[in-house]
């Protein structure tokens, strides 16, 4: 008996995804056929079609999904309180969403260049939207005479490279715990706007 | 006449490099070949092998020659002073020497994975000893009382993270000029290990 489309999809939709993201992660989105995806999958090659459109669709959704998840846990945690605190509730954030999310902070950066024009824009709307967040957040912080910081866009940029970056050497069971390297990266970017620390 | 050799290498060298160095930040190495690399030269196939030994060879000689070129620059520049102006130095040096080379910056970020074990670990002792020059002025900021740092190796890692970000988006002729985006980078850096800024 033929199975029904809609609860396969169901399942085998988040495996293809799955497999897409780290076979680009580990051998780059060009070097990728739709062959191998469906073999990881354990799919028909045509099978896949079910399933995405193209590659670049894979890619896109990947990117997508990843950046409106990032958005929408941000506006879901409602970050308040004096600029400090929300500097700093922001700084926890950003590390417990992308630490065990190495591989699509790695696709993030690595695989923009594959994406289409008209997919590209998407992608930089998004990412906007998360960085005038944060943006805000200093605006904030200089009018009420907390921050000392010159251009709040070039910080924005700045402060979101330096809290990424950990997912390129952060390994667990390393010298520091999670929650240790958390505090040193809240001190070092509360610092970095002028705050004077408690 | 046939051409000699050594002036031929000479000049077909660096032109393998910048060729390699081009299509692998284009497309990925593992989506390019040794004959698409040929090709961009301008020689045979064959014939580059008289300038590397294989792909990895050549993915090697330019991350190895793009770190030792940067360390080799930070001990000539010789910084000296108090730490807060070692670190603004350090700060402007890191910038001027990766601004303008944005695909070596992407390369050595994203093909790491690439590298044999043998490689990587040559060209992660590389990164070691120049991260552990910025470390030396946070310990000294730190030992002298200017500077407030809870861990000086997670500071040096998120600080760089910080510096090489901006190859990510900064453009010539943006909204702001390579000094003012100094200067700014130069505040935060600064500012984010607790110093006092005049």
């Amino acid at each position: 008996m033929a199975r029904k489309q809609g609860s396969h999809a169901g399942i085998t939709g988040p495996k293809v995804q799955d497999a897409a993201l780290r076979l680009f992660a580990q051998h780059g989105y060009a070097a990728v056929s739709m062959r191998q995806i469906a073999a990881e999958v354990g799919v028909q090659a045509g099978a896949l079609y079910n399933y995405t459109a193209d590659k670049q669709s894979l890619l896109f959704d990947l990117l997508r999904g990843n950046m409106t998840e990032l958005i929408d846990a941000l506006d879901a945690a409602a970050l308040t309180g004096t600029p400090l605190a929300r500097l700093d509730a922001f700084t926890r954030f950003h590390i417990r969403f992308h630490l065990p999310r190495r591989d699509t902070v790695f696709l993030s950066y690595m695989e923009l260049r594959n994406l289409t024009d008209e997919n590209f824009a998407q992608i930089a709307e998004l990412r906007r939207a998360y960085e005038d967040r944060l943006e805000d957040i200093l605006h904030d912080g200089v009018a009420s005479g907390d921050f000392t910081v010159p251009d709040c866009r070039v910080a924005t940029l700045g402060l979101i490279a330096l809290l990424t970056g950990i997912t390129n050497w952060y390994r667990p069971g390393g010298r520091l715990t999670a929650a240790e390297i958390e505090a040193n990266y809240c001190t070092l970017v509360c610092q970095s706007v002028g705050a004077r620390l408690a």
